[in-house]
């Protein structure tokens, strides 16, 4: 029976980590190892424990007919901390400061490892709310807003600065940069969002928020609602249209030279999770 | 013991699907859980088979001191033949076929669980192959080719319509669109893509594979090998640019009404990992 258990234990951990904030109910594993109920909640008893010391998450267990298990990804704050701080690292390089003082940083937003810590991060704070979809604005938000979708399991959406032949239908707003003042228009496949979505907004920077606005003016016509805003990084700016937001980075730099950068972890908080505890 | 071995099988499951396609050193696993490599051997053992029977993936190990162990993502021929099924059977709807014969597939290339399957199914055809970058053209090829390089555990880059100021100095080529013989341009950042490396295509649909050939010009640009090209669905056309692509689906809308979609698995071929052998 030893062995069993340790082939029930690997297959559990693999199913829950693709599983993410969906409850699965026990006899779903009890079928699906030919094993008492009994058992199956002691296998769950030390797949908690371990998530827990490791900091991969947080598994309940619901009794009765009814219930289950439910595996939420989380990121401790040990973990949030050093990760931002290797990010940290990682941005505060000159080199990656481009005319106009943006940053590069494709390569970050293109490293699987990096998006998927990134996204257990920004879920973390987002924990316990209730979230349908992910909305992103393209091209370079698409990166973490499928990393966030990924750990929080719903669809994510791609907003677009044109209507593509192959979106169908689309609902477009026009909306307001922060910091040029220009007007621009973005749109959403009509059939890409159902009325009254509970949405969390994700994208790679953020300056004054113009973007952001607009993404809230699209869920509003949608008929939706914006349960928050999760960002990469936030970068220095005199307006600042949004202020209920998390961001992973601060970054500046500098208005003289143009090449010089200070990044600094984001407003991000994690202090909901303790992992070790 | 017995406690012990459970918790490193749990925690283990978890790293290894963390870190696919990099070797593992079983010092690395005897010192995360102070325990005798001989242990670890046998924890390993277990790994593999539960792995093999559920078709997750292959887990080889390697003695010897510069030995370790290596995790490879595959779908197997029963899982692939059931997901890409569902496939067809979600994309066979008249109601997807938009003007033009162009389909509607944003739904699927949001969803964190299809793009999952899809990327670990399109990486099992390049098991064995070094891979050192995946590459997609803006903008909807993106969620596909962060699937499948987080399957390959390497970086993606994207390729864009326009210079960005975000992206620093890149290198454009110009390239001839399959169908519309238009000429177009595409470019990608400069600092992305190092000389020599071994690339891999990935895009969400291909008619005549115009998009595809140009990506293929830009990776010699690059002084970098196309690998292969993966794509989630091959439509029907007339001109075919590229001859040696793998494809999860084949799509033909009806040249006469534009209504009718005919949706048929593609040319994937999973043969080279059979689960429960």
């Amino acid at each position: 029976m030893k062995t069993r258990r340790a082939d029930r234990l690997v297959d559990m951990t693999h199913y829950l980590l693709e599983h993410p904030r969906v409850l699965v109910s026990l006899n779903f594993f009890a079928e699906r190892y030919e094993t008492a109920k009994s058992s199956i909640s002691e296998d769950l008893a030390i797949v908690r424990r371990v998530f827990k010391s490791r900091g991969t998450g947080d598994l309940k267990t619901y009794p009765g007919a009814a219930g289950g298990v439910y595996y939420t990804p989380m990121m401790g704050q040990v973990e949030a901390a050093d990760f931002v701080n290797s990010v940290c690292e990682a941005v505060s390089d000159e080199s990656r400061v481009l005319p106009g003082g943006y940053v590069y940083l494709s390569d970050l937003l293109g490293d699987p490892a990096v998006l998927r810590q990134t996204g257990r991060l920004l879920t973390t704070e987002y924990v316990g709310q209730e979230i349908d979809a992910v909305m992103t604005a393209a091209t370079k938000g698409i990166p973490l807003a499928q990393a966030v979708a990924s750990e929080l399991n719903v669809p994510f959406v791609i907003v677009r600065d044109d209507a593509k032949v192959t979106e169908g239908s689309m609902i477009s707003v026009n909306y307001l940069t922060g910091s040029s003042k220009r007007v621009e228009k973005m749109a959403l496949s009509k059939r890409s969002l159902r009325s009254g979505a509970k949405v969390l907004i994700v994208d790679d920077f953020m300056k004054a928020g113009g973007t952001i606005q607009g993404m809230q003016t699209l869920v509003r016509e949608f008929g939706g609602t914006v349960v928050g805003t999760a960002v990469f990084a936030e970068g220095r700016s005199n307006v600042r249209l949004i202020e209920d937001f998390t961001s992973l980075l601060h970054v500046e730099t500098s208005p003289e030279t143009k090449t010089q950068i200070k990044v600094t972890p984001g407003n991000f908080d994690t202090r909901i999770y303790q992992e070790k505890a």
